[in-house]
């Protein structure tokens, strides 16, 4: 790779993206053995900097350092000098000083990652910042479409939701877009950022029109947790107008894959049988997740 | 084992039992070398998923996993993805993706453990639902009293204390019976469930008939934090009439041994003499539980 | 060593201080290899009892721990026991009783350390207790001391800041004694003890007295979270008096080196640019403390 470090899919060469994925697909096969492990960062240390809740997210690139045998230490924020007023700027500079290979920071300021690269020496992996970017999981995206299809060039992606607030929406349509993939977005007006259009991104506003244009389908969470303003009239409207379900992806009868990040909000955004059918990748994502991580941990661990 | 699940002793056979008991044995002879450590479940990776919150069981279960050289990942409601409404089901299946082989479930819904074990591929490790069953627990105390007495058959155990809010009291009583145990409870008529002789337990009403009877105590603790609603006057009248003290003992000089789940309420359901003199197993106890622990996870991991 | 525990640095002799620095200087060669880890406490088990909140003790510990290729199981007060309100005893005898050799401990309260030493059989290493001692902090400081100037005999270190309440100031007071240094402390006299010249410490009101006679200024951090109680009118007049500045040290334009135990809050006690400036030694501090931990590990864990 050519940067020490993964900040975002904006920018990124294509080589490096092919790189990262073609490495993935080695991964995935150790974690298919019964031994899911392998030496490659025995005595590397990552530090797991999460400033913001997360399960999945967490969990994988945990598992991901382990699987590489690398030394893990988590950092949350509760019970940490954080809470005695310490910058973020001193708290990664001091993690940093006892000889850190890779810090992964998750962080609700956009442009947390793009900080720390600047401040430290260790390579950084965004896991999450703001409503920024949120490489590795486009990456993982990226992934499961290749999986799938055996490329990504030409077809048809459509992002579905809360494109405004969303850092996954961004990192895949850069990522998507380097890849040469057909990229549109689809969502209520509120929701959808006003000159998306300028980042070569189709617009769609009913989902119908998004399912007959689409091989793929990447819906988002509605974050019920951010809902203090309001950008849709109800759930049950955004269901109705936005929601997937079985009867109108049976309308087109296409071929089509549904994709999401996670964690789903079952008859929100999602139906509970598309979600558990057979178009659905969704556990598929989860795993390649730990795959992708897994690469990029690797491909940035042996720089240091 | 029959199962490739640990949910609870309801129904688990008597052979199952000892053959757990059996490797249980030759893992504390490890736990009593310099270096506690043994190679059986490199490459797997166990979860073990906290909804509740828990010290020895969860550090008892870390200890036995890191020392059969599994990977672990830690799961514990604050800070996770739980907070963003996501179900239980749905966590638990994500994180499954990642090639899980053995998730161990604290959860405070009676059944949670027997759900997952529908939902999921992995092996699932009761570690407590509930009022329901906490299995590893009844498992333990058995364990303890083998080693102390050389059998389980014919002998005389009592437990005493809160019986129908425990988990720890109804995996006893299953386990003990199919292990050919005469098993009795004690307590406030209002901490004892009605039907219980059904279940082939006798019941005392009077804490000294208990220990006229018994080779065992195993002495509840009461949940303070649950005396919500209150099933007796006050802490003082309960150790009063149910509190194990050493005059009490010492009234009918039997060699009688007292066990606790921990963690104690000193002077409340146990005097501190007691529960730190040589009639008590308490410490004991703990250790073995990191020894039946690791039986449980190895004869589950080998079959992944 | 002599003894099997690091309870502070009160009363140890001169020959345990040097054992550990030596054995850090060795660990501090580790930590600079590409692959930073030892077998040394392979089959191990570690126990941080974390009752404070923590970031860079806590982090540097484990790493140290991991470093050494220990088990290591971390226990803080959110979700345990302590909730459902055990004793400190029953909690560590408890952790105790699954094998652990080490317990690294961090309390609140003076005395915790030692409580534990009577209580348990495993070595106990204080994290600090209360406004007690520090003493890995004191070890790291002095080691760090050590490098700079390849000696602590006959240096003149000065301490500022809040003498009173610092256990960082207690514990370094006793080794820097013990190894032959002159120590005195600065700062304003409600935060200077009463009686402590007869600890063998000079006392100086004005920071510029401070700079004119000291080859090591250790700056304490102003703890913001403990200004319940006022000792000083502001932050901002704590500054003007005894922040160490640019100007104030250019004024005596003397190659003086600057410590500090973090977390920095910059610009009060220190200010910025002295804190990342050539004078301040601040991140070598951190980096030695991993290396000054792992000798204090491996020196007890030997024992056992």
């Amino acid at each position: 790779m050519k940067s020490k470090h993964l900040l975002g899919l904006y920018g990124m060469e294509k080589e490096d993206i092919e790189l990262i994925l073609d490495n993935a697909l080695a991964f995935k096969e150790v974690l298919e053995r019964p031994i899911k492990k392998v030496p490659t960062l025995q005595g590397k240390t990552v530090v797991n900097l999460f400033f913001e809740s997360s399960t999945r997210t967490r969990i994988s690139f945990e598992l991901a350092e382990r699987r590489l045998s690398a030394d893990v230490v988590n950092f949350s924020t509760a019970g940490s000098s954080v809470a005695k007023g310490e910058t973020l700027k001193d708290t990664a500079r001091n993690i940093e000083a006892m000889k850190i290979d890779i810090v992964v920071i998750r962080h609700s300021s956009p442009g947390a990652a793009h900080f720390l690269s600047r401040v430290l020496k260790s390579s950084i992996i965004n896991a999450g910042d703001g409503t920024h970017e949120h490489p590795t999981q486009a990456l993982l995206d990226m992934f499961t479409i290749r999986e799938k299809f055996g490329r990504i060039e030409n077809l048809n992606v459509c992002i579905v939701g809360d494109i405004l607030h969303s850092r996954v929406a961004l990192s895949n349509i850069f990522g998507l877009k380097t890849m040469g993939a057909n990229v549109a977005v689809c969502g209520p007006k509120t929701l959808i950022p006003r000159d998306i259009e300028k980042l070569g991104v189709k617009v769609y506003y009913k989902i119908d029109e998004a399912i007959r244009n689409s091989d793929i389908l990447n819906v988002l969470r509605i974050q019920l947790e951010r809902q203090d303003k309001v950008f849709f009239p109800s759930l049950r409207e955004y269901h109705l107008y936005y929601g997937i379900t079985k009867e109108r992806l049976q309308k087109f009868n296409r071929d089509i894959i549904i994709m999401h990040p996670g964690p789903i909000n079952r008859d929100v955004e999602i139906s509970a049988d598309v979600a558990d059918g057979s178009q659905s990748v969704i556990l598929q994502q989860v795993l390649n997740g730990v795959a992708v991580r897994m690469a990029v941990l690797y491909l940035l661990g042996i720089k240091n």
